[in-house]
């Protein structure tokens, strides 16, 4: 769906037969009006992005190089398409302390300053039968992993609980300086990838590795089925962290059916979650469903605080390129839990509810 | 002459016949080489940009979704190109607050580091018959409706008076979140939008609908006629913004006669302006010249503070896409007001005179 | 090898016979992982960018307005594809004055935050018969000229060291608010280029003039042989800027020899250096060799401090457009300097050696 433009074009080799290449511009702008009420917080209506698939900008290009090697590039720019921003990285795979007033230290972001970043993906590749060596900022693999087995693909308010997790590291989702290697494609159905990446703090400070680590995925897909594990660590002074997951996915043709199990740590605090859902074909739309839970063992009073969230949508396609969609999500928690349907209104009260909807337009090219 | 680069796309269909679609890579880059010079203040000489049009590179493009139905997107970014920075946007839509010394609030943006941003527009559409339903951000119809019937389209030291008004607000010209309706463009010459915007506060403050507000635009064009209306208000806890105006036009051939009358309300606060003034085609060239005017009530002794704008300019266009172009603009102040003709040397003394010109060279691809 | 993307264009005239117009999309991803090693001083071995090429992203096009004529825009935006930030630019070709606690003044820009800037150039010009006229962002001429003149290209850790120069002023790259006048191209041999640029302060204050200056480039090129001066002078109250050099090298077809010679001033404080190098095509790759020094009259005990930099690379291309390439450098520092081999880990000791190496792929596109 994204590769939809494929543009003409010819290095200028002045009076010569050229050779041709490709530069592919890509994108998807999606809106939705999400409402988040949280109970015994705050709620609100707003219009914001992403609701179905993730908003974003791209350009990216392949040159073969002959004798099965090739080079590319993709640089991938998230957009908050509601009111044009565009959306922070991170440079060393660390977390961002908070401000210190009087100090200059980490100032705040001006809201609407954020201008187009390639925070999503920007990266050049190397790649042959041997499979690819890719450098730059990219997915880790522990949060590729999650994300391909929920039914909602991390994106609106019907985001799988497991996301919402202890991870609070910068790695959860994307890692900046990394070096890749991921199979080939052709391995009689197994496939894999091995991400380090680097926090690229001096070799003289005490937590020179913070920032720093390994992620790997492996899978088999064959026919209907497909299953995937990954497992990762990140240095970080006193509190190193690991991300970990399993998923898997049966295609009935009737319905897809998929889940996954999550398994996280930071230093002495474990969360553990799960997923079940599914997928089902209607006509020109999709049925999404999904029932997810995350604990962790912060309760004071022994019980694990945990939060459930029952989501459930429906994706009416237009075109390849344009969809419709609807989705209503609620989270209950318990044990102490206090976990937002989606970030935008804060959290609801201690073991309340808290319950959101999305209506939105995506729009792909 | 924004729609210029149309691009072969082809939807990445392995092996099969593609449907085709087209993404438009466009923009203006525009130059000037501006003298401000304010009577009892200061002056200044720079080369700015946007003295004719504003400078921007966008993204836009429209699939078919058969039916008469279509979806569309587009995303452009304001660029100052005489230092290669973007324009920042507003998130809600609301003023922003000063910067508070040790607080961390509202930090301001350190010079050169605004990155590229979709300030100008960033929106998703669906069309057909019954209209186009547009979703993100745009112009405010009541911004759009004196721009039109401005000669100098709201740009360079020419710009109308009644755009340097009371209205504070981030929604003066552009709205974030927004809602927009928009009439097929077959109505018999009439031709309207509605656009609905959200400030999205959380509903347990007390300025909740902050930001938030409506514009209309009804107007009718027929032959060498052309006259619109709108009218906005826009919450503002205590002081509602509203910014209203009525324009028209008659286009005689030899001469393009506009003018406009606009009235703006912050609270209990009142201004109000007009302009008159024209366009004549000569040759490759057009002579531009306008005559406005803005008084508020802001008067301590009772008296009304007055600015009156006298403008002339001349561009030439050395083809459809290229220009070069002088504006010559005054502004004289009276009963207390000290405006500027332009920013970029803060404000001449009390009724003092402010006048600048405008040297410069457009290019739209 | 930049100019690899000419989309087709159509000016959307409906109905007629249209013009042809092209938009060039292009860029480089440049990736290294880079190792620096500081004598009595911190190391680090992070993956940055830009070690053999700077990596960019730019749209440009050009207009045939006929008669000789031509209008044409360009803009060029640095990208940090390690973690998919931006660079930031200058407004006003003046130094950014350090943060100050508790006043608001020079925040820093959060890590992560910098967006897409076209802060590499963002030019509109008009060409003719006559040479060319550019306005906006554009390298400096006296940069320029040290550039060409590097086997290294002023990029990766074998920049000349005659970069690490007393001139801290922003425009010792780049300036904005420039109006650039160029010689046209076929003079038999000589070419030239004049920049006066604007650091645009008001007129009622000490530093006026501060940021504004100008720089010019005059050479001869004819077979094998180039050679160029370039003279600068920057307003700085109290300690105007000179930046100045002299470069040439000669293609002996197995190997091309070049060398430069600096002198730079701000205020009283005066540096120099020189460079000789070379540039050794071996089979599909090109061995790469500098030797540069950099000296100033800063030193206290009488002695010049003194920093000497060996650089030795290579670089094997894959295709035109894609290479991978590998550099070692060393600097030698005497006399009380203590220049590090590239930015990133700090400075070495006083005296102390500093060390380096780059192992990258570059891709363009």
């Amino acid at each position: 769906m994204k590769k939809s433009l494929i543009a003409l074009a010819v290095l200028a080799a002045a009076g010569t037969a050229s050779a041709q290449s490709s530069v592919t511009l890509f994108g998807i702008v999606d809106a939705t009006v999400q409402r988040i009420s949280n109970s015994g917080g705050a709620s609100v209506t707003h219009l914001t992005d992403s609701g179905y698939n993730s908003s974003r900008l791209g350009f990216r290009g392949t040159e073969d190089l002959g004798g099965g090697m090739s080079a590319s590039f993709w640089l991938e720019a998230g957009v908050n398409n509601d009111n044009g921003t565009g959306d922070a990285t991170s440079t060393n795979n660390q977390a961002v302390g908070a401000f210190v007033p009087g100090t200059g230290a980490n100032a705040p972001v001006r809201a609407g300053t954020q201008g187009l970043t390639f925070n999503r993906r920007s990266t050049v590749s190397l790649a042959g039968g041997w499979g690819e060596l890719r450098l730059g900022r990219d997915y880790t693999p522990q949060f590729f992993n999650l994300t391909v087995f929920d039914p909602f693909g991390t994106n609106g308010v019907g985001t799988t609980q497991t996301l919402n997790s202890i991870i609070t590291g910068s790695t959860a989702v994307r890692a900046s300086n990394s070096i890749g290697y991921l199979l080939p494609a052709k391995l009689g159905g197994f496939y894999g990838q091995l991400q380090y990446y680097m926090g690229e703090n001096l070799d003289n400070v005490a937590n020179e590795d913070d920032g720093t680590g390994v992620g790997a995925r492996v899978g088999y897909a064959a026919g209907p089925f497909n299953v995937a594990l990954s497992l990762s660590r990140t240095d970080n002074l006193g509190a190193d962290i690991q991300q970990n997951n399993i998923g898997g996915q049966w295609d009935f043709g009737m319905a897809k059916l998929m889940g996954h199990y999550s398994w996280d740590e930071v230093g002495a605090v474990e969360g553990k979650g799960w997923l079940i859902g599914g997928l089902v074909p209607v006509g020109a739309g999709e049925i999404r469903l999904a029932f997810s839970q995350y604990e962790t063992d912060l309760g004071l009073g022994g019980a694990d605080p945990k939060a459930r969230k029952l989501a459930l949508g429906y994706v009416h396609n237009l075109s390849k390129r344009t969809a419709l969609y609807a989705t209503y999500a609620r989270v209950r928690n318990s044990n102490g839990s206090a976990a937002a349907v989606a970030a935008g209104a804060g959290a609801p009260a201690v073991n309340a509810s808290s319950s959101g909807f999305d209506l939105g337009l995506r729009h792909s090219f």
